[in-house]
């Protein structure tokens, strides 16, 4: 861990950049010393928040570029014109290996439309996914996709099944992570057609992980998987509706410890035992959603995160680029890309073979 | 209040049925003296229950069904093998207005084709939906559809949005309830084809309905809206999801209350205001998903559920078929229904015009 990692920062992305950026590094730097930062963003806007961050200031290197891509851009637009913006040029860093991981709390959609442009996605992989860590009941579980797109095909999320399980060796450090797939709840109705279809590739292809099948929306938080499956639609759903959940539970504790004076003596005594509730309930804590699929590691953080959130995003990215992530990730896509072709064209050629049987 | 209301059960439906249905029945029947039980089930293994329930077993109506719906039957083969099951039999009753409502523990699927056949969908319905209601930091909203269906078109979640509109009026008492339509977080990508569809017909149709366009997932416990609408697939497992991340922070509450001999006595002052909190929580209190587009009043109960979940389902069932909520919502649906078709046939008709115009 005492290699230094450099870590390539978009300091104009998010609802409150460049400062809850810089606050955000500077509480990272302490609890990560080999960490560098690159700033990249308008220097003059990030003067004054350096200024109050010495041991930062002294380390980070400034690039400035007076361009910033607005939170609202269309991926497209921001690919056009924003080629020498923060985000931009922070990407760029890592593409010609001066950074270990790019980090961003801008716009998700031009984030991935200008990585995917500077960084391509791995042979085989036709689109990264988002992954997002998830607190369980006995640890973490990764969740993916959700958000980077709102179609998935089948061949897609086979591919987020791989990239999640090599992922969760990575992060999560399980020697045989188990994969599900997000399905509906009732023991009839198994599934649309193409959560179906993924459900026969993964076994079909016969490939080296634990693929456990079906899961439901509530197995995540059980533990039930290491790594759950879904298409980027149904999974930014899922986690925004957690989000919103944990919030609600602690909208409701509050008034449970604020009802009468005794309650309020009775949290004044478990205040310690609340304190790590809350730190364990706080979404912050999980920010930073990890981009799958791409040469080289992309780390989003929440738009409108403030600087304890973007700290947990930036140790995120500090501990990923400090692993063999890229390698294992690699090797793991190409052990199982031709099982995976292999069994989509038998599964194929089944089905041709039974619409011409019933034709005759 | 005080007329009598007859709900037809299905005593036999459930995981541990027939034990917590009439326990269920029980419980409810204390709080609403007004309803009456009609129990189809199996005579003999409902008696040693009804033997515990002095009033229950003095009022009630039974009615002896040998036969019952297994849990994991398919739909098609409960349609055809269990028409005299004590789940088709209570639909009966509901067809043959015997019942104002019906309620079931049994197979989602299975009593969603049975009640489809005998009790039809609104005309105009292509498909029933399901709703579920949702806490929320304000109090309560409704979600739908949370599993009926796992591929929805989009004139069917138009149908959703309205039929939602109107249940929320009876069941919520919202005067103008605000319709909102779930979709993924970013700016930029903004929802699928699918969504994005239903977003133009809403808004084209020019409804009298409160539709504030897209929502996201922790919108619905922010009490953002009245009325939350998605695709069966997406909204069981946001509903799933949220139940999870519930029980997680349960979980996380009852460690962080016996961390120390400290935060013990202080959870113990603080009990009361804990109680009210748990019972919050309790996805039991809010079992129930109504069953919306059916001419005739069917109530879903969580399958696992015990005897507090029945009840809280029946009390639901109760106070449903205590409004005149089949007529509000015939009556929305026919003041719609006209505007819907013509706001879809000059959507499609503006397609057909700008392809031709660029076939040109």
């Amino acid at each position: 861990m005492s290699q230094t990692v450099n870590i390539a920062v978009d300091a104009m992305g998010g609802d409150h950049a460049p400062g809850i950026v810089i606050d955000g590094c500077a509480l990272s730097l302490e609890r990560n010393p080999h960490a560098r930062f690159l700033l990249f963003g308008d220097e003059a806007k990030m003067a004054p928040h350096l200024a109050r961050h010495d041991a930062l200031a002294a380390s980070a290197e400034i690039h400035h570029t007076p361009d910033a891509v607005p939170m609202d851009a269309k991926p497209a637009q921001a690919v056009r014109q924003g080629r020498k913006s923060s985000m931009a040029m922070a990407i760029t860093a890592v593409k010609v290996k001066r950074a270990e991981a790019v980090i961003s709390a801008g716009s998700t959609g031009a984030l991935m439309a200008m990585s995917k442009i500077q960084l391509r996605t791995f042979p085989g992989v036709a689109r990264p996914a988002i992954a997002a860590i998830w607190p369980t009941v006995s640890g973490e579980a990764l969740v993916l996709d959700v958000g980077a797109n709102v179609d998935s095909d089948i061949k897609q999320l086979v591919d987020f099944a791989i990239l999640g399980e090599a992922f969760a060796h990575v992060v999560l450090h399980r020697q045989r992570p188990r994969v599900g797939l997000l399905n509906v709840g009732s023991e009839d109705v198994k599934g649309n057609e193409a959560v179906k279809a993924v459900d026969a590739l993964l076994r079909a292809a016969d490939l080296p992980i634990d693929y456990v099948g079906y899961i439901e929306g509530d197995d995540i938080s059980a533990g039930e998987v290491d790594v759950a499956v879904t298409d980027g639609f149904t999974g930014n759903i899922a986690l925004k509706t957690a989000e919103g959940t944990a919030k609600l539970a602690a909208h409701y504790l509050r008034g449970a410890l604020t009802s009468s004076p005794l309650a309020k003596l009775g949290a004044l005594l478990a205040s310690g035992g609340l304190r790590a509730l809350r730190d364990r309930m706080d979404p912050r804590k999980a920010n930073g959603g990890v981009f799958l699929g791409l040469n080289g590691l992309v780390v989003k953080s929440h738009g409108g995160t403030d600087a304890l959130g973007f700290a947990a995003a930036l140790d995120l990215a500090i501990d990923l680029a400090g692993s063999d992530f890229g390698e294992q990730i690699t090797t793991a896509l190409e052990a199982v890309h031709d099982k995976v072709t292999a069994a989509d064209e038998a599964l194929k050629a089944e089905k041709r073979a039974k619409k011409e049987a019933a034709a005759q």
